[in-house]
């Protein structure tokens, strides 16, 4: 279980944290801090929240940080920072702006040498993804992608399962995301999470794929390792007026022969979040559902369907590493958000005082994965434009 | 509730009901015998029960069926019993062979003037449905086709809500159907389900998609009353040898610009016959999942998650008539499986009274029903050897 | 699974069923009816269905039973069904009137040599209990009460597994059985059901303690196999005016030391059929719930959670042979009564052939299932009444 | 949803957080801890984490507590922070040591003019619940006890609906606390927890009932508003050796006629924290469990379930102020004990701004809701001990 103490302890402080984008009324900058605070080894000291100095220094005061570190722009945020001695300037930056600026900004912090937590998707193309992936190797920077929903304990659980051969070879995958917060126009009502989104300036040339088609891609590829070969998608805007798809279903070849099936949707009225995978293999089954993460059902052919759920002995190491209490207590989003974090934090400390960090604690998605979901965004929504069937799905870590 | 009483009282008899194939160890024959007697009301009276006159008549023993009236053929025993006075004759047939013997035997049986429950797929080809319309439309016979999972109390509420409107425009369906019984090669080891239906000469062009994305379609079309506009199907072969699919996946575009997946796949480890339709349209949804059958969940927009249940007096009439018991005393596959019989022979006692059916008591799967299901198959093969993306269908009932 | 044709096609005839009650409107018998005849071995052919000549005459035309053997009294029932030659008369009664003519009825058939199959609660008194039981052990009549719900394949698997150990010593059962159906008073509206068995001259000295507490009695022993050492029982009548308890919760010592509670109502509203039982043992636990029976849930200590399900090759004998169907086709609760009565059925045509019926035929409830149920509600009933804690319960058959 | 802004901000500083007990290894203090942060408006600035001096320095470092503040024990504690200027001391403690150090702890912090936040249950006695609730009331202190589960959004929502009349007249109420931790001897392998929870001198005078049927009279009490007239107690020590009982089974009588059964065990094999409450009144009923905390399960009489889910503009004011996240993303237990840090942090923060605070803040558990646990528990185990099945329950705040 997490405990807050062992190296943390011996660094001797707080990690300290900086905000980019997040401010007063921002879903996902909240979700950031709570997730970052969670273990009580870090703490928020920086910030350029909001597009204009005024407003980012009312959001400092909200978060209790200093004004004097609530910065204008992220520019002045960079200089001012990289200006302080280390131990006083930010540990890392978090990076939770719409997704048109993820790329200046983070490969500016890159750049810069700082570590980065940045939200998915990543950034617009892979040419962005291609340029931060050289600037991290560069530098060396700690950075991390927030695909929360790998960082479940149950989806370690799943991965580890399907490493060790409890599913056989797989052959099929059914990944859904089926959320219905955009079945109207909410767009024109000035709720601002589904303005940017849905803005093609802002949120890039997918929609939903973008959005949550993009955590999808990931928790296959996370899960299973399977590589994609090629795809056929087919992506919609149901509602009349919007300027990017609200609904995606996508057919899928993987190398190994096994066919898959991913659709998301943000207008299927009545669900909320209900992100869900199926890997069946010659041998086992997994399914796994975000809405009740705690639990992994297992089938092995011929006998008893298995629950397994957090807290238990039968997990794996990565596993019980994600999880603070005891078995029945339930973990949610925020604790999982929290994974992320937590080993990003301890691989930003073992960096900074100079050892290794463990496997167990690098375990959280990279650059790399953050472009593999970029790569993924471009293919389906070609694959969508094109009346051939199956399009070729080849991706390879910076090129 | 199904009563078993009055106007099966006042024909005075039970109806009689003859057998085409569904012998000894024949899975699927027992269930219609079972489905047809459920309410006590009709009698098993004849029989062409195996491929043999000897192991038809051993079969005639086990069903308590007299020995002269277990025949060796199907046509002695249209011969033979056309022959007998009506009341003494059967009333109907019901043919439940491989499915390379259901035109000839239900064309022969209508021709012969006798009404006729089939099983599914119908027939092999469109060529051969568009024969059986023309010959069920000559004879003005009543004709079922055993699509038993729309007779389900709960499904046939859930299509009566569609058609009230309670989900406003469908946008997206979901159907799906795994199963595991083939996910190694059982059609070795002498399991004579397994034999014949991935057996291209008995079972047809399709395997899994012919055995049960036939039902998933008719799942969808009956509920939704939508119609396909064109289809991209992925069909795919996974144990090495096998000679038809055993897996198919299919995007669907509908004509009001719904948009569809039908999956199924009968090598899913752990799956056993989970039959599930989800439907959202822009003010509601539906979820049905034929393992408990009993339940229907509705989701209106804004509002908490409706679980609605068998046997409730908020159902609609052909809900509450397809019920035998009270709530929380659960039905099943049998039960609604009855229900096909049990319209179906109420009909056809009509039609022997001379008067007409009610059209609750017309609510069973006819020749278009089976019809569309061929079509369907043939598409969905078609497209799947394609590399065009989308296919059209257009299916018109008899040509 | 049910076959429907080793022995009892041996036998050569359909097995012949009389019933007394269940005419027109009345639900248990259209259940002993459909449940007795479900694999097509059994045949009605005599009955006195309702209190007068001419109503049972009405009722026997609606089951297509022969008017001359339609019976305005179970007295000119047993008189003339005897005077008829055996193979021609009936081979067992099934009586299904309200509980205050069990007693004389069952009675009166067994000691005129008939076997019977009787609904619960078996009698009104240990007395008439015992008496009932002496008579058939004297006439070594085959004798069944439909105690139906511990005849669900599931339910015999518990019952194995707790034989086998999988659970250790058994520390705590909770048996719950909350209905709705009289939450308000549903006696006064005409309605048949309600009127009897709120009726203390008709249902005897308990309301829902008799009507469902003994059905939860019944699973509680089957399962467990624990005896009763003493009860504490707190019975209540919420609905002002009506006559009998509507709800009862009993605190249970078991002589092993084990601890339970029983809690039944039939005010509860919302509550369907919701009988349920968890058993906790030093090493597993169980639950199985009736609105889902198909499914069977399983702790081991310190491992996953397993889900049983019906049709599996894992599950011992007595579960296969009450399946009809394979896993994932549902089956539930007539199939779960026509149990009780292929049982019954198997073990009367035994006899009748003079062979002796295999243990697996032979697993039915019996007469001391019954009389054990009825000295449970007398229990039940006066430890209610009492200020003491804890009554003793000392049950030894046929005293 | 919490927002961690308004008055927090206008406050201008983070709350200040003592805390004794709950240095390394304590599960408790941890959950503690992560739940007053959770929102980035406390602080944890002090402590006397553990029995010694130097632990408790160490537990300091763990937590990021200059050392100065890591006090050696609650006296000195107390005495220094006294000393300290207002904004610099701490603005409230929090206690989590073992139960018998509850009182002493508390009531010298009251005394001191200290805030308290208590772990449950409250004290070993009435006695001294009522001394603490006079010096409660003579400070005028915001006093706090954790019942963690009453803070989740459903449980709001149905207390709400239970005031608004939802249910009608309640009738039944079933309160399960199932766990399996205690299962074996646990406290004879050193765990911390099970050592002391077992323990007399520790623990109190009861176990299973101390420790989670208190959360169980809470969790009734404050949905229901109920008082309990009349109780039936059934305590058992099952594991050998054991000093304190590990289940309990208590019949209740309500003041409105209502009748109830609380179950609790901490040996029920599998169980994990299976907290659950089900209410049945006369129009309506309600269903809570521990493990699914986000949904709340409501039947009306006649209509379909509904499903309430967290999130939704559908729930009540209490409800929606309690939650974090938008529906679908799941909430859980550490959430849930903010939930009561939240108010209670609002509370003290309105006290010293001089303002009122709004019932919504208020809406925490209060020393008075701890001193009817305690009464609970000391009558559940009097009558236990009795062989007079009822015994009067009849208290009075304070008395």
């Amino acid at each position: 279980m997490v405990s807050g103490k062992d190296e943390t302890a011996t660094f001797g402080r707080k990690l300290k944290m900086g905000m980019v984008g997040g401010g007063r009324d921002a879903f996902i900058g909240a979700v950031h801090r709570r997730a970052a605070m969670l273990d009580g080894a870090v703490e928020l000291v920086a910030g350029a929240f909001s597009s204009t100095p005024e407003k980012s220094k009312l959001s400092a005061r909200d978060f209790y940080v200093s004004e004097d570190r609530a910065y204008g722009t992220y520019q002045e945020m960079i200089e001012k920072e990289r200006a302080l001695p280390e131990g006083e300037r930010i540990d890392f930056v978090s990076i939770v702006t719409p997704n048109h600026m993820h790329y200046p900004i983070a490969k500016a912090f890159v750049d810069a040498g700082f570590n980065v937590v940045l939200d998915k998707p990543m950034v617009h193309s892979s040419e962005q993804a291609n340029s931060l992936i050289a600037a991290v190797e560069e530098q060396d920077a700690v950075f991390a992608v927030t695909y929360n929903y790998t960082a479940y304990p149950l989806v370690k659980q799943a991965r580890q399962m399907v490493r060790e051969g409890k599913l056989g070879e797989i052959r099929k995958v059914i990944v859904e995301y089926p959320q219905d917060w955009l079945r109207t126009k909410e767009e024109d009502t000035g709720q601002k999470q589904a303005s940017w989104r849905t803005d093609p300036s802002r949120s890039g040339i997918a929609g939903s794929v973008g959005d949550i088609g993009s955590h999808a891609e990931n928790l296959v590829s996370t899960i299973t390792g399977l590589e994609i070969a090629e795809i056929c998608a087919d992506l919609t805007t149901f509602v009349p007026g919007r300027l990017l798809d609200d609904d995606a279903n996508v057919l899928m070849h993987f190398t190994n022969g096994a066919r898959g099936i991913l659709s998301v949707s943000q207008v299927c009225t009545g669900q909320e979040n209900n992100h869900k995978i199926r890997i069946w293999g010659t041998e086992g089954a997994l399914e796994w559902i975000q809405e009740q993460p705690n639990y992994l059902t297992y089938w092995h052919a011929g006998d008893p369907v298995q629950v397994m759920a957090r807290g238990h002995d039968y997990l794996c190491e990565a596993a019980k590493r994600a999880t603070r209490l005891p078995t029945g207590h339930p973990e949610a989003f925020i604790e999982a958000f929290g994974n992320v974090y937590l080993n990003a934090t301890d691989t930003i400390r073992a960096k900074i005082m100079g050892v290794e960090a463990t496997e167990l604690e690098r375990d959280y998605p990279t650059v790399y994965d953050g472009a593999r979901g970029v790569y993924f965004i471009e293919k389906v929504v070609e694959s969508s434009k094109s009346n051939v069937k199956w399009l070729p799905f080849q991706w390879t870590p910076g090129k």
